[in-house]
């Protein structure tokens, strides 16, 4: 895969590095548990076990102080070129303790002994943010307050990862000091008295990714398990919390998309003829133009704090951008195996199906997305609710 | 234009600025120049007078220093949003002058002098490489040796910019010193006796970009214009000099796709509704694609010099998938002006027949550019010839 | 051009036939007439002489009974391939007299004299419908009854073929006998005391059509020349008088596609490799597609009269999807031909500009067709107005 | 589903009507055979009973005299609105008999013994055609003479609808009266000995349409079950046994896109805004489309037998363009549901994996229908083989 994306930074390459290791000890078991829906424990495991689940925290807390986006976004493709349904689970993962080595790197000191723990006790964060009927900015799951802490009710779809995270990384609405709304998230051990994880996830694709729905009935928390957050209803705060989740979604589709090129190469190269070659053509076009729009998008989101709208609609097009063109590359991929990748247990058969997924990660579903992109575009409202 | 490109080092930022401010100079001569098919040579000149063309020199031989090739890409891009004849003829000099500038930041002093005389003479080149019937590796046109230097014969055609040009970089083929057969570039005076820039270019598009055709008949050169090479027929050789090509005239295709977005937005204002937004969205996520494949693919050739078949591949790639693109670009807005842009002389009506020559413009055309994208991605021989 | 569409009728075999002789007449005075925007009149006037413009009439009214909106369609894409500027006026003035035609063969005797007097005269109609900023059922040019008749007041556009009508088909706005106000149709001679055709028809393609804009100035007109209608605002009114422009629009883009295909198969044919093969292929399919669709809806027009909204956005569709699929024909064209279409004079770089005019003829123009087909998928209001 | 496809003759509306009512019937079992990859014997069992498999064969033979391709073709695509996998083994019955009736039609009477066995025995047949590597015109599946008639030897795959067949259509090469090599169709009874049903598919899609593979081990034949044929390598007689069978393909990717639609006009009614009203817009213009080249193909097929290759290259491209079409339509159906779709046991997720089989399904899979389309274009030879 030459000229594929590569780390920005030292400690990036070291996780890139890594990343293909992994993804090389993953690969072999991704047919088997896409067929039986079933979770790929062993697989996170060995992710653990090697560290990356805490890759981005500081070296001094206990990561490998991998916290360059761009770098993250790239190993990240690495695991989904292997497994794509595991790397979901671990996008989430990275997407919210990214957030929280970017704030500590911005100061917020007081962060420190979470992410050490994170890094020390192997945790896995898995997002239960997503609820049906959603107003992005005001979830339906509510923390109250409780003389220890807080109280937890609520039901939360797609919670990718959720059989082998100890936290659920929790979008709650709760009463901020001043009385004002909140919206914050909530450190939900998921191992908690009143946390049932439904194992109702049966899907098209992304079969072994666990995307289960998750009930939070009364569970009890202590009150340093919530924090933060911003006014519910507040579209920059939103957007800030949100802007590297599409970039990790488009990961997923890009590492989906060179796979299956790869798979293309061989069929093409065993039958070698002009119109083979214009299809790979088209596809080595489409993976450089989302490679280039995904790199740059993280690296903007790297760089810059500045007008977050705009921030957040680069990341959505790159998104938007790399999902589609991922879909291109595999009906390619698949057109150019004549029919062997139409059978069951063939890669192309699992990244056709799993593919299509982009299109309804949120944030942002395509629908929205292109809707956010144009309302930025002709300097409107983005409409974020 | 929020998030557009933007430059990667400081001389960089200049010549954007600068590009930025001669761009609203030659804006509003632009449609006449179309109308009439004439060259521009005030914006031409202005162009010169501001040291435009001297700006990738070093600035101790009397240019800006701005020799990043992403940055002359980008401030080309900007030039193409105002006149993209006009900048497809600057295209065309920075390309080759690059070439030189990038040897000798690698080495060859011998230079100095030759660019020295191109920042304090304003020179402007135009490249006189397209034939009829074109072998890429083995010019037609042929220069002998004579007892005081060269002879030049042959005719070229589609040499943009000639009518304002000072010297004619000439592709040629002659007898090496080893007595093989040699790619070679002559440096031709514009007025030197026996060349002859024919006044025939008129075409769909590009009308005000002077790419006439040219015949050298016996024209006498000096021993020191004719330089370097590579064996004909080495495609390494002739990918080596052509890399940077193919992204400027991305680059005018980027910047015609830009000012159509800015064309559009504007009709899309007047009539807000969702399928308006669409349109503009399905266009801001093509720009932001094809920057991110433009800008990755300039630092790439900024960056590496091994592989040169796969760095030549990802710059076709970025050419033909950035002139896609603006094409689609331009195809909304016209549909978004709802007809107004359809009239002759506006500024639609003008981006919808420029834009179509990009997929003409050799280094590679289209046809050859996914031929030679898909050979590459295949590990098959790149097949130049 | 095997398996091109066909006629369905003895009279419209012959009409095609009369189509493709002329067609043959006029083809080679066509880049002159675009190059100059020069209306074609010794081509009109030889259509004339043939009988054309009455081939819908009645036998035993004057003309060639030929009246099968199916079979006229198909005649007109055949000049369409010849001279699109020329046919798009033939098919605005045969939109107008079909529908006579048809309402005399549902019974409308009356239309009778009419009829025998378009023959007898050789009466060409040019369509002065669209207006600035238009209502599409409440035209702004307005029908005021006077002692003697009826005097028109208004502006219209894109009045094509408006050089060489004797009778300029104006929509208007009237009160009814019932004081209600209506649309209708008012017979203006062209040379009637208070029209001026205004000479100001400069686009981008479309050149030689004469669709110039069209002043009347308290137009004197007999009681006869203002007949039936419907009342303002009336969807299904305006959809049945206007369900067959659509198709003529398609026919025009029919058969400019057609045409360039044929280009593009004399290009391949120079340079037989796969990729020339598999975009004429592509084209091919796009050309299957298209007359399919275009003549499945000129069928379902000349034989259902129910359910005006599924037939109307049936045509819409057709001509949706033709406009389209004859852009990316020529477009495919214009790249196999690799840079010769693109000099002016070429006829693909005519076609190039002509056949993008299709998106923006009326009605409907493409924004509002892709409306209008969702809103009628969906059972809601067609919202035409 | 207003404007869908109609019946051209009075048989053929009863068979359409007879199809609908039958669609309703299997419709709600398609989910549940599709998910565990069973046959719908019940279902099939159900089209018997009602004579829809005889419906072609003359009244007075036994069927219900449906004998024109386009009425079958489209009483085909309303089975494949409900059940795709079943309307695909039913697709390769009727292209069989259809064949077999035509013969009749023209001429043969000798068939009618034949024909009337098929209606009175309730004969189903399923193609065993395709083989591994193959060469289109030269089964390697083997009829040998004995002195009792005829031994089959060979392999072969994607015999759809095999485990309700009671006669497999079966491709051979053997040796003609004159010792020349010929193509010929065995009949071989499903239970004769030496056949073997191998239960071996298991694929994306088409889960239910039990494509198995199947070898003949010395299979004992009289003299009568092998007919006619054309001399191996003759493409002339591949593409007219050929001929509709690529619009039996295109019948069951309408029907798919169809049941697409409504699934999404139901979505997009629910959240009516416009860019729903767009993608439901842009698929009814597929729709339209996809119809009429549908159903101009096999009216070309019904009424004309001249010029072989051109009917047999318009059939492709109807097919290779509804196939693509539908695929798109299902994709934005996806879409529209915004995830719902995408979970298990919804019809969209299993249209999803159905439509992308029409790529592969023979005679011809999408590469080579773009091949053949183009050569036939070209005016080359179609290189059938």
């Amino acid at each position: 895969m030459s000229l594929a994306l590569t780390a920005r930074t030292e400690p990036g390459e070291r996780l890139v590095a890594l990343a293909e290791t992994l993804a090389a000890e993953i690969a072999p078991h991704a047919a088997a548990h896409d067929r039986d829906g079933s979770y790929p424990h062993a697989g996170a495991d060995r992710l653990a076990a090697a560290g990356y689940y805490a890759a981005p925290i500081p070296e001094h807390l206990g990561g490998m102080g991998a916290s360059c986006l761009h770098d993250v976004v790239v190993g990240n493709s690495r695991l989904a070129r292997a497994d794509a349904s595991l790397a979901i689970g671990v996008n989430m993962h990275m997407a919210a303790l990214l957030n929280m080595v970017r704030m500590y790197e911005r100061g917020a000191e007081k962060l420190a002994p979470a992410l050490e723990r994170i890094a020390r006790d192997g945790v896995r964060m898995s997002a239960a943010v997503s609820e049906p009927g959603q107003d992005l900015t005001r979830p339906g799951t509510v923390a109250t307050r409780t003389p220890d802490g807080w109280r937890i009710d609520g039901r939360k779809l797609f919670c990718t990862g959720s059989p082998a995270a100890t936290v659920l990384y929790t979008s709650v609405s709760f009463a901020g000091e001043d009385g004002g709304e909140r919206y914050g998230y909530a450190m939900v051990p998921a191992d908690a008295a009143g946390v049932t994880v439904h194992g109702d996830w049966d899907a098209l694709g992304m079969r072994a990714s666990g995307s289960h729905s998750v009930t939070f009935d009364a569970v009890a928390l202590p009150a340093a398990a919530l924090r933060g957050g911003f006014p519910v209803g507040d579209a920059d705060g939103y957007m800030s919390r949100n802007l590297n989740a599409g970039l990790f979604h488009a990961a997923a589709s890009l590492g989906i998309a060179e796979a299956a090129q790869d798979q293309a190469l061989q069929a093409a190269r065993r039958s070698d003829d002009a119109r083979s070659r214009a299809l790979v053509a088209e596809s080595a076009m489409d993976l450089s133009a989302a490679r280039g729009a995904l790199s740059r998008a993280a690296q903007l989101v790297d760089e810059r704090r500045e007008d977050i709208a705009a921030l957040f609609a680069e990341a959505q097009a790159a998104k938007t951008f790399t999902n589609d063109a991922a879909c291109r590359v595999v009906d390619r991929a698949l057109t150019l195996t004549g029919g062997a990748g139409y059978r069951s247990g063939h890669p192309l058969a699992r990244a056709y199906r799993d593919v299509r997924a982009g299109a309804f990660m949120h944030p942002l579903g395509a629908n929205r997305a292109y809707d956010l992109v144009g309302r930025v575009a002709l300097g409107a409202d983005p409409a974020i609710h």
